[in-house]
This record gives C-alpha cells, structure tokens and sequence, in this order.
C-alpha cells in the first residue's frame, strides 16, 4: 500500500507543533485572563500569568510520561494547574469561569503568516497537527482560527506525549507512509530532535515572540533541520508550495 | 470538561458515515475499473464488478471483528478482494496497477449536494467523518472530493470495526462529548441504530442511486431516527444550518 517517496525528495505530508508554532498561547491567554481579571477588579502582570500557566505543562506532562499520574488530556492538564495558579493569584472565580477560562486554550489566536502558509502548504501536501493538546481542543483551535488542517492528529490517539517516538510513529503509520515521507514542523528543538530520531524530515520555524516581546525565543537555524524558515509562508516558498 | 447539551436539543457534533452516505463508491469504482479494462482489451459489467468487490468487504470485515483475522485497514482489505477478484476475471494487470485500482478507494465522487451540505452544517457543527475506512483513505478522500470536515475520525483509530460500540463511544470520547450530543450521519439504518445503542442521535439520508440505478437502495425513512432527510443541503436546513 506504500507509495514511494517523490523523486523530489519532498515529504508527502506535513504535521505541525501547534502551542507556540502555529498559535500565540502567551498573548492570546493574557489577553484572556486580563479580562477576567478586569471583571473582578484584579490587577496582575497577565503575561506573567500565562507564562506560569504554560510553565506547569511540562512537569504536569512528565508526570504522565513517568506514569505517576493516569493518562489524562492536556485540558485536564491545564485545569489542574490553573486551579493551582488561582489559589496564588487574587483572582477569586466560580467553577463556571474556570471552565470558561481553560478553554481559552481552545481559541488561540494564530500568528499573522499562519493561515496564509498553511492554505499554500495544503495545496501540495498533506497537512496536519501533531500537538499535545486533545483532540477536541484541536478541532476547537482550527475551527476558531480558521486552520485548514487536512487531519487532526494528537498524542490523545497514542495515550504517549511528545517526545515519546510512539507519537511520530504513530501519526506516521495512521497517514500510512515511512517515517521519512513525513515533516514535523515546529519551532522548538528538543520537539525536531525527538522526531528526528524516528526518521522524520524536520523544518525549524522562527517564533521570536512566542515568549513575548521582552524574553528571548530560541531562533537561531537549526542545521540538523532540512529546513529553516522564518515563517510559514518561507516555508511554503521553500516547499516549492 | 463537559459543556451542557445546547437548549435547543440539537447536536454540538455530526460524524458521518462515509462509503454511500457521502461518497458515491459504486459509480466512482465502475468509472476507474472500465478505464483500466478498456486500456487492456476487457469487457465486464463494471457495474457489477464494483458490487462484487465491495459485497467483498462484509465478510472480510466480520472476520477481523470475530477475530479471524488479524487487525487490518480498509485498504489491506480491499486490496485481498481485490486480488481474488481479478483472479475471477479476464482482467491480468501488474502489482502496480492493482494498487493503482485499489487506491481508486482515495478518490471517490461525492454526491451532488455533499459539499454544499457539509459547507453548511459546517458553519454550525463539528462535522466528521466517522467511517470504517482508514485514515490514509479519509484524508485522500477530504482531498480528491473537497469535503470540508473538522476532523477526520477512523475505526481504524479505535482498532474496532463499526457496528462494534468502541467506535461511537470513541468518537464521542475523543470529541469530548456526550454520546446525547453527537449525531451519526448515514443512508444505512443498522449503522444508524448500533450507534443509537450508544445513545447517539441519529440522522438518516436517503440515497437512492447507491447501489446504481437498476438495484433498489432501502430510502424509506427510519422512524427511529432524530432526523430523516432527502440529501446533505436538506439535513442542513432542519439542523437549522
């Protein structure tokens, strides 16, 4: 069933990081909370807020690696820690805000070149998530940003988080093609490096804000990557897309 | 996690049941395989080619249900009639045209009114496939035809052919919903009622020209169902889309 890899040497398919590659999770869950915030008369640094919020995700997420805690989504994930980053915070909400709150993460905000490189990418190549975040907070994310995706793949299929090589492998045998017909495209390293090593072209995207505009982003090339771009619509360019 | 059930009643999420429902596979199977029998010199009733091979998928289907056979995609299957298919015919073809044949599966035509339908449903539900065909299949097929899905939902994700409940209870589980709150979309009244065990709501279209314009497709409307409906753009109009 398997077709060959094109003459090219291009990938067939191309799955994305979503949480800071395709999608602004600082400033769209600042924005976010400073609105509840206002609402209830608390003034806080918001940006400071999300980046707490975001800096509970990784230990939370190797919990589960580790099998210390069961499987559970990343929206399980993320009320767990805000509830915990509320209890800190002034911020006194009802369980209905805090509901409301974490589904921020379902409507972030994309970044200025993203539909516009994914709408050319989808032209030429299969193109798909391959995020942490659940499913249903990715079908969310496309629907409130207008995401093209042809598929939507997350680690929630495979019970394993990135980096664990059952979530690259995976969504390379679900798209039925070898590991090296496929590109992960994403702007962190260790994410690139992990799906290297199963076998996967990678392309490195520049996000210089994705930690906002006064911490610094790693955006230097990457020259293990087969590619390097500054932005989505680079990368099409590149793609020959 | 769980958002309440809108107060109108109706569906937060629609999957669609796809070979018959969405796409037309008899019409679409007879057009490629009269082009490869021409290109060689063959004469059939292509028609009934097309019937034979997907009467073919039934019982192959059973056998991995019960167990027989080891866990395998549409495509292995189709590949397997296929074969022995061919074998009965007068059509001798290379391995690379058999795959060619096989992948005609990826390329199916949509009904008329599908595309329009779904654009619609679309601006107001989650819509998806929720189809025995793999994944690989799905996605060509969203290509190749231009359906609008949010996301593509597979047996093939659950390991579990339909009517076998882990598929509409993984979908529901998956799309972080209520079985309550998910409609499965189908012309075949046994998908339409397994997934009402689940507790699923149910809408059920009428596509008489499935089985081709001579052999009669069962279009009376299934009173059992939340909705019946004469095609996609009609389903749109009631769901109030």
């Amino acid at each position: 069933m398997k077709r060959g890899t094109p003459a090219s040497g291009r990938p067939r398919a191309l799955v994305f990081d979503v949480f800071g590659t395709v999608v602004d999770w600082r400033g769209s869950i600042a924005r976010e909370a400073r609105r509840i915030g206002r609402a209830h008369g608390v003034k806080a640094d918001w940006g400071a807020f999300a980046d707490a919020w975001r800096a509970g995700y990784r230990p939370a997420m190797e919990r589960v690696r580790r099998g210390e805690l069961p499987w559970q989504s990343i929206d399980a994930l993320h009320r767990r820690i805000l509830q915990s980053l509320l209890g800190r915070s002034g911020l006194r909400i009802a369980p209905r805000e805090i509901d409301e709150l974490n589904r921020a993460w379902h409507r972030l905000t994309p970044w200025p070149d993203t539909v516009r490189g994914l709408q050319r990418l989808k032209r030429r190549y299969v193109i798909g998530t391959l995020s942490n975040g659940n499913m249903a907070l990715l079908i969310d994310l496309a629907k409130s940003a207008g995401l093209p995706w042809d598929c939507i793949l997350s680690a929630e299929l495979f019970r394993h988080y990135k980096p664990d090589p059952e979530v690259y492998l995976g969504a390379a045998a679900l798209l039925d093609l070898q590991p090296r017909e496929v590109m992960l495209v994403a702007a962190h390293k260790d994410d690139l490096a992990a799906a290297r090593r199963c076998g996967f072209r990678t392309a490195f995207v520049q996000r210089p804000l994705e930690h906002g505009k006064v911490a610094t982003a790693d955006v230097s090339p990457d020259r293990r990557c087969t590619v390097n771009a500054a932005d989505f619509v680079d990368l099409a360019r590149q793609l020959g897309a």
